[in-house]
C-alpha cells in the first residue's frame, strides 16, 4: 500500500517554480467557484508518518489559496471540556460551512492509530474506532461534501534522516520531540496499524491519497493537483444525483394496528390528584439533580408529539423542577442560513449539554424523519438514511455519558380538533395557532405513519422513545416527570 | 425498535382468505417478471425470535411463488469442510443467480447474535462480525442484488405460549427443544443484542423489516405485500443508476516515478546457475509441504503480469515442485454465463482451496481492476469500489489461514515486442499470440497506470504484491520460488 510513496520522489526547483504559478492560478479559481456556489463543502483530512511535512501542506493550502475561506482544526489532545463531549463533537463542531474548505489537521485517525499501537486497545477495538470514523465520513459525503483524505508517506529510513537534519540545525531543533523517536521506534507498528485504517476506511466517495512527503515539491504538487482535479471535477457535476432505489420508502401495513393508533387515550388525572402528584414528582427530580453523580452525567429530553399535543405545558414542568443554571431549553424551528449550510445533525451537535446539564429539545434532529418527510422537504433517500444517522448520534450520546429521554405526545383527531378551536377563540392562545397548523392535520395519517416508522427505526434499549398518552394534559405531565426520574434513577444506579 | 412487532397483530380468516389469491397472482406476476428479465437477483435474509415462524415463511414462499426459481440456504452448524473456508463462503456457495431468488435462513446474524449473548464474545467482536456482514450486504447492492431482511419478532410472552402450545401437542412437541428453553431463559438479552444488530446493520438499499410473527396470516401477508411492493418498484427502475461521482476516478501523476517504472529490469541468471537454483528451491518447496504444519494451512497464489511476461512458465515450474493431488492451476479467462449472473468475485469463492491445498490462479480476481478498467468493461463506480472489495476478501482468506501470495510479473515495452514477434514466427507458439495482445500493448501506459493503483490500494501486509523483475524468464521463475518459500516458511514459523 504505500510501496509508490517509498520510491524516493523528488522534483527539481526547475520544473517546480515551472508549474506552480499555473496550479496557483487555478486552485484559486476553482475555490472562488467554490465559495460562489456555495454547493457544497470541502473536507480535508491529514494524516501520515511525523516528520512528512502534514504541517507544511497547511500552510501551503493556506498560501496558495484564499485562506479567508480555509479553516484548519488541529485538535490536539482532548480537553477537559472536550471531555464532557462526545469524541466526535470536535469534529463536527469545526466542520467548514458550504463554500468552505475545513482541514482537520492529525485529526480522528491518529488517536485511533495511536492508542492501537502502544496497545491501549485491541484490534477489534480499532476496527469499531475506524468503523465510527467511516460512518462519520459517509454521512458527510451522503449530505454532500466533498471529502478529502491524505496520508503523507515516510520510509523508515526517510523518516530518520529527517529527525537528524531537523536535529541538526538549532533553528528546527524544537521541532523534533521525545514522543517523535518514540513513535520512530516503534515504525513498524505504527506502518501496520495505518495499513489496516486505511483499509478499513477507504471507500469509493472518500478514498485515501497516499503522497510522499520528504520532498517539499513533490508533496505540494501531488496534493495541490489531487484537490484541484477533484474540485473541478466536482464543480462541473450537476447539483442532484439520481441514485438507484433498491427498495420503496414505505412499507405496506397489513392491518391498521400500530403503535400509535393503539394507544389508550383514555387516561386522565383529577386536579387534586395532579397537584399532589405534580410536587411529589418535581421534588424528586430536583433531588436527582443535586445528587453528586449526578455532575458527572449529561441529560438530552426530546420532546415531539402532535400540533397542540401540550409539549410546551410539559417542558414547563419539568423546568420547574430544575435551578435555572442546569437546563437550557432549545426551540427548534426553521433552520438558520448557517445551519442550512451544514449537515442538518450540525445545530444539534451545537446544543449538546456539559456535564450536569440538561437540554430540553422542543422538537429535535427528528424533524428530518417526521415534517421533512411528509412535507417533502428532503429527498426520500436523505430521509430513509437519517433513521440509522439519529441512531448513531444517539449511540455517541449514550457512550459520552449522556441520558437520552425522548417523548411522543399523542393525541387524537378529536381532541386536536377542539384544542386548535379553542386557540381561536382565546385571544391569548391564537399566536398558538396557525395556517399551517391546520394542513398539518390534513396529513394526519402521512403523520401518523412517519411517526410509526420513526418509532420502530429509532426506539432503541439504549433510548427508547416514551408514548405518552396525552388527551389529559395533567396526566400526560405527571407521565413525563415520572418516566424522566425512572430514567435517571436508572442511569445513576448503573454508574 | 420492535415494539411494533409486539402489539399482537392478527388478521382474521374471512379476509385473509380474501387477500391471498390476488397477492399470490401478483406475486407469481412479478417473479415471472424476475426470470424473464434476469437484470438482478434477490437476496432473502430470514432471522429473529425462536418460535416465530420463521420456517413457515419459507414454506409459504415456495407455496406461493414458483419453487423451481427460489432456493433456500439453511447452513446450519458449521462442518468440517465449511470450517476450511471462511465463513462467509457457505453464503458465496449459495448467492442465486440473477433471475432466481435466495432465501438465507437463519443465517449471517444468528451466528454473531448467539455468540453475543453466549459471552463468547464482546461487543466490539460483535460489532466487527456486523461489519464484515454489511460489507458483505453492501456488496451484493452495489452489484445489483435486491437484498431483503426480515426479522420476526415474538414478544416474550407470546414466545412461551408458542412454545408451550407446540408442546402440548404430540404431533408439533419435537419442534420445541432444550436449546429453545434455553434461549428463552435468555430472551432479554437476544432482545438486547438482536436490536443492536438491527441498529448496525440496517441502511437505505438493504434495511430490516420487523414483523410480529405470532399470527400466521399476519405475519404471510406482511411478509409477501413487502416482498411484492419492493419487487414491482424494482423491476420498474431502468438498468442504469447515474450515482454522483463525488470524486474523479484517477488521480493525476505528479513526477513519471512509479514503482513499475522503477523496477530494475536488468537482472538475470545464466543457464547453469539456473538449473541448480531450480533444484534447490523446488526441493524446498516440496519439502514445506509435506511438513505436517502445511496440512492445517492453504496457499493460494495468484500470477498477474504483462502479456507474455511468462506467467504460464512460472507457474509450471511451480507446480513441479507439489504432488498432484495437492494443487490446481485455475486459468481465468471470459466469465461464463453463470458466472455473470452473478457477483464478479463469485466464481473466485468457487475456487477456493481446501487444507493443505494450494490453489494458482492464472490472472485472477484483479482482472476488475486491469483489464476491465482499462477496456471500459464495468463502470468507473465498480472498478473502484472493486479495491476495497478484494481487500475485504483477501482479509477473509488469511483470517482462515490462507496464504496469499501475489506476483506482477514485469517485462519491459521492447521485451514484449521482441517476444511477441518470437510467438509470430515459432509456429508451436503462434497460439499464444492474438490481435488482442496487440490491441493491449497500445494502452501499454493505461495498464501501468492501473497496475500502480492496484498495488498502491492492493498490496497490504497480510497480502503483499511481489513485482518480479521479468525480462529475463529464468531469473523470474527462480524469484517467483524463492519468494513463494519464503512466505510458507514465515506463515508455518507463526502458526
Amino acid at each position: 500500500m504505500f510501496e509508490a510513496a517509498e520510491l524516493g520522489h523528488v522534483i527539481d526547483e526547475h520544473s517546480y517554480a515551472e508549474q506552480v504559478p499555473k496550479l496557483r492560478e487555478n486552485l484559486l479559481d476553482a475555490q472562488f467557484d467554490l465559495v460562489e456556489s456555495s454547493r457544497f463543502e470541502v473536507v480535508i483530512i491529514i494524516a501520515g508518518m511525523d516528520g512528512a511535512g502534514k504541517g507544511e501542506v497547511i500552510h501551503m493550502f493556506n498560501e496558495w489559496m484564499d485562506p479567508r475561506h480555509i479553516q484548519t482544526h488541529a485538535p490536539g489532545a482532548r480537553t477537559e471540556a472536550d471531555r464532557e463531549k462526545p469524541p466526535m463533537w470536535r469534529y463536527w463542531r469545526a466542520l467548514p460551512a458550504k463554500g468552505k474548505i475545513g482541514i482537520f489537521f492529525d485529526a480522528l485517525y491518529s488517536e485511533a492509530i495511536s492508542a492501537r499501537v502502544y496497545k491501549q486497545i485491541d484490534n477489534s477495538e480499532l476496527d469499531q474506532a475506524l468503523d465510527r470514523i467511516s460512518r462519520f465520513e459517509r454521512l458527510l459525503v451522503d449530505e454532500g461534501a466533498l471529502v478529502f483524505k491524505f496520508w503523507l508517506h515516510l520510509s523508515e529510513n526517510l523518516q530518520k534522516q529527517r529527525f537528524k537534519t531537523l536535529e541538526k540545525n538549532p533553528q528546527t531543533r524544537w521541532r523534533v520531540t521525545a514522543k517523535d523517536w518514540d513513535n520512530h521506534e516503534r515504525y513498524a507498528q505504527f506502518h501496520r496499524v495505518a495499513e489496516r485504517a486505511l483499509r478499513q476506511t477507504s471507500f469509493n466517495d472518500a478514498p485515501w491519497t497516499i503522497v510522499e512527503g520528504y520532498d517539499f515539491r513533490y508533496r505540494n504538487l501531488t496534493v495541490a493537483n489531487t484537490l484541484l482535479q477533484a474540485l473541478q471535477h466536482r464543480l462541473q457535476q450537476s447539483r442532484v444525483a439520481v441514485p438507484l432505489q433498491h427498495v420503496p420508502p414505505e412499507t405496506p401495513a397489513t392491518d391498521d394496528v400500530n403503535v400509535i393508533n393503539t394507544l389508550d387515550l383514555t387516561p386522565s388525572l383529577g386536579k387534586k390528584a395532579y397537584q399532589k402528584k405534580l410536587l411529589k414528582w418535581q421534588g424528586r427530580l430536583n433531588r436527582l439533580s443535586r445528587k453528586k453523580k449526578f455532575t458527572g452525567m449529561s441529560v438530552v429530553v426530546v420532546f415531539e408529539g402532535n400540533d397542540a399535543a401540550g409539549k410546551g405545558g410539559s417542558i414547563r414542568r419539568v423546568i420547574n423542577a430544575f435551578d435555572a443554571r442546569q437546563y437550557q431549553v432549545v426551540l427548534v424551528s426553521a433552520p438558520t442560513d448557517e445551519e442550512l449550510a451544514h449537515p442538518y445533525l450540525w445545530r444539534f451537535w451545537r446544543h449538546l449539554p456539559g456535564r450536569g446539564k440538561i437540554r430540553i429539545f422542543d422538537r429535535s434532529w427528528y424533524g428530518r424523519v417526521l415534517v421533512e418527510r411528509v412535507e417533502g422537504l428532503c429527498r426520500e433517500e436523505d430521509w430513509m438514511r437519517a433513521y440509522g444517522e439519529i441512531n448513531d448520534f444517539e449511540e455517541q450520546l449514550i457512550r459520552n455519558r449522556t441520558i437520552v429521554v425522548k417523548f411522543w405526545l399523542a393525541i387524537s383527531k378529536e381532541e386536536q380538533l377542539r384544542r386548535f378551536k379553542a386557540r381561536e377563540t382565546t385571544p391569548f392562545k391564537r399566536f398558538k395557532i396557525t395556517a399551517e397548523d391546520w394542513r398539518n392535520r390534513d396529513k394526519w395519517e402521512k403523520h401518523e405513519s412517519a411517526v410509526c416508522d420513526m418509532v420502530e427505526r429509532t426506539s432503541t434499549e439504549i433510548a427508547p422513545w416514551t408514548l405518552v398518552s396525552a388527551n389529559d394534559k395533567r396526566y400526560a405531565r405527571i407521565m413525563v416527570l415520572k418516566t424522566l426520574c425512572h430514567c435517571i434513577e436508572n442511569q445513576l444506579r448503573q454508574r
